[in-house]
């Protein structure tokens, strides 16, 4: 678990137990080429126990079953995929509108599993030499963790299907955030930003167009993953309207900063600074709308600082 | 349209208004290794006039919008994808057990889109020699067709999400289709489908092992693609529990018998025959069980014979 924490000007902000991934393609990627860390203390209990929540959740919804030929391969795949924040930002959305964990973990879950489709299809090995070379060590076949990703995307929603139960009356609940992750992972969400990712794109030279370029990417690919983690997780617990677009908005911040962090490793770091604390800032006012003492009670903030 | 009808032996069965795709990495698929044709009559405006809707449906619910660099490969690919009987299956289904034309197009339009999803990832150029070479022609990069492909998946749940209606209260029969859809693209359904086909099977030159290979691929692959879209008509449509499994089992074998005569070019037409000919037999017994004029009304039925 990284040790990468948000929070300034005294604005309470959720901590994001961010692990690196180190296999992205992008050689800015690296966590050693990592600009800064951002060191701030808030409720590390708290967030691990989310996460261990989730992590115990996942591997009782995910067990090896029949077809053995499809599901081994699916199940070593999603736990090998890497962890980021994006489900434990539910479960905290969920809890901070006053619902239940349990509630969110399905939904917490089915992110993670998603968000691994796309990570297996992004290094999957293409008969395309522009496309840069993964990283990831594959198990399988071509064809088998093609198959797999694709797997997994139904795989994600069955598992947030589940959790329908007639007696609660949620059936709208969980459809309204089906509807979210699959628009989220869609054409105008992550697809979007890997389509930014593999389009062409002109003065790779030029450092405040390969700037924009990481900001445009970040915006819809980590930002629309993390937002609709947070809407979720406010659906699910029955947040109001207002409080579902805050929690959008704030996951959409998060995210956002998220994507350009890791992003960045050669970039400037005055500017980097400057555009994730205005980030930062435009996130904390989403927080202030929500209920203080519970905003507290999850991240337990004190001040910090960028290194 | 191919003139590919089936009924025998006085049961009415459906027309299938199947089109085959002469793409599909199996040699034996080709329109012209085809052994037998199974040639009746049935009421051919019928099916006419739903594969007209479906793609009038699908005309609208798929314009072309931003952003444009996802949306007009997207567009270009889901109208390039074959088409296959399994939408207009669905909106028939519906209509069986009562329901009306409009409310089955979404749905039906959404099971078009995640086939198309599922037919350019089998075609993509992977970095595997073992793969079969695909005939179908790629007009974009393999990262983008990749893409392209995940995308169709949430949008195809997208245009089923927008028909739901909170003042016809149907969330509960839009989530039952979305659930169902999932559970057929995903790992116990085409995907396994898809396995059985890229796992390495002993034995290529034993007929009998050949045929269970196929006859294993078109029951998970076609048979529960178009027993998803016959028991989604009937959940949408408004069927009882029993009408949606009758329109299950009924699709699913209209399904496998489609699967197997797609891939049968070089396999013993008498074995091919006497499979086939159970099939519609078991599908038949099905229908039986439906109001006995209105699935005339639909097929206008006669005897016809296989040449």
């Amino acid at each position: 678990m990284a040790k990468a924490f948000s929070h300034i000007n005294g604005n309470p902000m959720f901590y994001f137990p961010s692990r690196l991934n180190p296999n992205r393609p992008f050689p800015v990627l690296l966590p050693f080429n990592k600009p800064f860390r951002v060191t701030m203390s808030c409720n590390q209990s708290y967030w691990a126990s989310v996460s261990q929540d989730i992590e115990a959740h996942l591997k009782q919804a995910i067990p090896i079953r029949e077809p053995l030929t499809v599901f081994e391969p699916m199940h070593r795949l999603m736990f090998a995929a890497p962890r980021n924040a994006a489900p434990a930002l539910c479960v905290a959305a969920c809890e901070l509108v006053g619902g239940h964990r349990n509630q969110a973990l399905p939904t917490a879950s089915a992110i993670h599993v998603v968000y691994a489709a796309s990570f297996f299809h992004e290094h999957l090995p293409l008969t395309e030499s522009s496309r840069p070379k993964s990283k990831v060590e594959h198990v399988y076949a071509p064809s088998m963790e093609l198959q797999i990703g694709d797997a997994m995307i139904p795989f994600g929603l069955e598992l947030l299907s589940q959790s329908d139960d007639p007696t609660q009356n949620n059936s709208d609940r969980i459809l309204h955030v089906m509807v979210e992750i699959t628009r989220a992972i869609g054409s105008r969400g992550m697809i979007h930003g890997q389509f930014y990712q593999v389009e062409p794109h002109e003065s790779d030279n030029n450092e405040s167009s390969h700037m924009e370029q990481i900001e445009r990417v970040s915006e819809k690919y980590e930002g629309t993953m993390y937002g609709c983690a947070a809407a979720c997780g406010a659906i699910i617990g029955g947040g109001s309207e207002e409080e579902i677009e805050r929690m959008r908005k704030y996951g959409s911040y998060i995210g956002k900063i998220e994507g350009i962090v890791n992003r960045s490793g050669s970039m400037d770091k005055d500017l980097m600074r400057r555009m994730v604390g205005e980030l930062r800032d435009l996130a904390s006012n989403e927080l202030r709308w929500f209920n203080k003492a519970k905003v507290e009670a999850m991240l337990n903030s004190q001040f910090g600082s960028i290194d």
